[in-house]
């Protein structure tokens, strides 16, 4: 298996011949994201002629129907506009459409005839990427009805002339560690590991990737990044937006579900892990869960003394008034769900012994920023006078939206007579060192998923041990009769989560 | 004695009492820096009203001649125009001129005369500031006469309300250890060490200042500041112009004694030099002489291996065609002076055993430019290919000139599907940072002369350890056949400095 983040040349990132077969064809997904992203691959030329994409829904719909509804998508979504419409003329001859019901064996009968007149007609080869943009509940149907058409190659096992099954799935991967097993214990009758493909987008971001060519492409940072020179971690993903009408999504799934368990648990991952022995996707996933695993366990009564809730009230966002998160459309009038979250955690290894790291994620908050930041120790004396200006601690930041970039916050004297230190910035910008071209994470993760690798990709021991952390936060909100405080919309969360590092001493930053 | 980079209030900064004497009032330096580094001050309100400035030279002149000519020179060279009449007109009053020759005993007695009169109606308290501003051969005579007219007072020792004397010396401080030695012997004569301050308007540039608080107010840099983490240091000091109708001067002095000598061994010492206990003027010189004291001696056999010279040719400079050195006006046609030297120094201490440092110092180079540059040692281990773009090494510099700034260069991935890794530069500029209201170099030290704060001066035993490390380089040279090589006007000096580099596997910066 080659490895993408090894591969320079355009040869080697293009994509195997294959169909990329998509079950719920009709969503928002496929058209917002999964088309955009396949159309925008064959613009970069990743794609080869031997390329088809099966869309499967219900409803039932031409071949023709379905191109023009894809083709509207892209129009309307694709980062690159207007369409070309030579590349896509010459891309939507590959698309095609399936309509039946996931529960009916006939569909998979009509789709694995298809899939194999694509073989013959566009030379597919029998490689076949099912994507399941459809919800958990539908995995298990979906794995079954492709096993038993026939329509799942066991691993090829190395020999590269074999043909390949591989399906992407995409969160939520269960809403616990009990239905994150069972969801992988559905999955493994159907499939083995490493023809699973768990996307998280965030994954796909180039700074998240950047993350790892940062620590490990450089000798100037690395011999820092330890307890000895670091004091703690902060690790933010703020939110401008309420659920935006998705209130039934998010009663049942708050902002730890849908943001702590994946996003935020692989950047604190990606941030603390010790450099992999290669770039293979098992390396670099072997290490992740060595940190999951170094985790200190949040148990029960722990929970209050390191864990924040918070549910957003009315507020201003943008100086435009907002509603509380009780009055959203379809949210409880005496919802208990978070929209926030803040939690102090520990990662026990040799490492980062003793190093908090403070992570947070929430909704409407004063600014949309993720960012991992670092603030080192003190100096371990000081020269200067408090009077001076007083030596702040260095911080070395890792924006990952928006405005991506790096920045190291250090100290300087001021200039003139005097000397006045002063908190000053060295500044890395991604767009303006690159300019604007970046890929879509889902180009990426697609392409990537295409070609084999799961670098980018979570692995089921990733997800279980990430609920089992999870899972005693949710016993003990469970059990408590509290509902979380409120906090003003377009502010930066309760005050207990000021609490919460004021006790250590410490302050979130205003990033 | 209070330390000025310890004070933050203007109150701290205000200067004491007294007068400044400058000898050898007519010359360029009193027009074009010292009298607008004084009027700035003045400007800035940093100076009592209890203040003067006395003008020595033989020319006869009236007081208001004096003023004018300064007036004049004020008007032309202050970083602030135009003067402002009323911070003028108040400050011209405590200025005034006595006319005299050095060798003259009637000279000092007049001057005795004259500044017992400004104690009287400016309340100058006899504290007096000799600046001399002339030939290092008048050094001597000028310290005599000011001792036997009575004019030295010994130092106050602690004593505040004692009157002070202090005499501010111009480079060169001799042009070999044995000239370096007499003059300090003859200064000592007169002067206590605590009164003297050897002047290199280098050490008060603003970067130089930040380069102390660049290491000592950060935590993030220190801990690789050292042989663990260097691969090697370069410390470049290139200028576009030749010698600009000074070639009388330059024939008996050089690059090596213009340049190297003084301002790029200071700045080696304080990039090489440990945290000092304080930034008590005597605590830093003392880590600055530790430094000159590990240097590894080149010995007259290991010149050739570790020092190259070279001698500018014609070329061109920003398009211009410019003359060889051999052809610039008062220049020997056969000349072997050096316009251009580099060498490879050690610091045999335990922080820096093995790390070669670099330097350069030359005329007609190809950019002007002053930096300090650190590269970090390549990773331990690479997980990307060579084809991924290659990973050159971090570097870390510090600009001192033009531009004042600080860069850290590192790999980022280049936005994409492949794995491009990119070196980039984080980049922080003190212009941006802070605006242009940048003191002169003279101001600060006039300032901290004024004050009693010698951090910024060069100490006797500095001076004779920097000689001592010269000298044997000179012999080496005299003792050789060959002139230096001939490299063309706006390059970056002989290819055999590259070789230099080149042996080690390494190669210049081209900054």
């Amino acid at each position: 298996m080659t490895n993408p983040l090894r591969d320079t040349t355009m040869f080697e990132r293009h994509a195997d011949a294959c169909a990329v077969v998509i079950f719920g064809a009709s969503g928002d997904l496929t058209r917002r994201k999964l088309m955009p992203a396949l159309y925008n691959l064959a613009l970069g030329r990743y794609l080869t002629g031997s390329f088809a994409v099966v869309g499967v829904a219900r409803r039932p719909k031409t071949n023709e129907q379905f191109r023009e509804e894809m083709k509207e998508g892209v129009g309307k979504f694709s980062r690159r506009k207007p369409v070309d419409s030579a590349v896509w003329s010459d891309f939507e001859k590959g698309v095609s459409y399936v309509a039946g019901t996931f529960e009916d064996k006939a569909t998979y009968e009509k789709l694995r005839a298809h899939l194999e007149q694509l073989d013959q007609e566009r030379g597919t080869r029998k490689n076949r990427l099912f994507y399941l943009a459809v919800p958990p509940a539908d995995f298990g149907t979906i794995a079954r009805g492709l096993k038993e058409a026939g329509l799942v190659a066991p691993p090829p096992n190395g020999d590269r002339s074999a043909p390949w099954t591989r399906v992407v799935i995409e969160k939520p991967f269960g809403h616990d560690l009990a239905s994150a097993r069972a969801l992988n214990a559905t999955i493994s009758k159907v499939f083995e590991e490493e023809q699973v493909f768990r996307i998280d987008h965030y994954l796909g971001k180039e700074t998240v990737q950047n993350l790892l060519v940062f620590r490990f492409a450089n000798s100037l940072f690395e011999p820092v990044w330890t307890r000895e020179h670091v004091d703690h971690v902060q690790i933010t993903v703020a939110e401008e937006i309420g659920v935006e009408g998705r209130g039934k999504f998010y009663e049942k799934t708050g902002v730890t579900r849908d943001i702590v368990e994946n996003h935020l648990m692989q950047l604190l991952c990606l941030t603390a892990m010790e450099p992999p022995i290669s770039l293979e996707a098992d390396a670099v996933r072997d290490e992740k869960v060595k940190v999951l695993r170094s985790l200190r366990p949040i148990e029960h009564s722990l929970v209050t003394e390191n864990v924040v809730r918070g549910q957003y009230g009315r507020g201003h966002v943008r100086a435009e008034e907002v509603p509380a998160y009780r009055e959203e459309p379809d949210v409880a009038a005496d919802s208990a769900v978070e929209t926030y979250v803040a939690a102090r955690v520990f990662v026990d290894n040799w490492r980062w012994g003793g190093v908090p790291f403070y992570v947070r994620a929430g909704k409407r908050m004063l600014r949309r920023v993720t960012e991992i930041a670092l603030q080192f120790k003190k100096v371990p004396h000081s020269l200067f006078r408090p009077q001076d200006g007083g030596i702040t601690p260095n911080v070395l930041s890792l924006r990952i939206q928006p405005d991506e970039g790096i920045a190291i916050r250090f100290i300087s004297k001021e200039p003139g007579q005097a000397t006045v230190l002063r908190d000053v910035a060295m500044d890395f910008r991604y767009g303006t060192a690159f300019g604007s071209n970046t890929p879509e994470a889902y180009e990426r993760l697609l392409l990537d998923a295409i070609r084999g690798d799961a670098t980018l990709f979570t692995r089921s021991d990733e997800v279980e041990h990430q609920w089992a952390f999870i899972d005693p936060v949710f016993d003990a909100w469970n059990a408590g009769a509290a509902p979380p405080p409120v906090y003003p919309s377009g502010s930066w969360g309760p005050e207990q989560a000021d609490d919460l590092l004021a006790r250590d001493g410490r302050r979130w930053r205003k990033p």
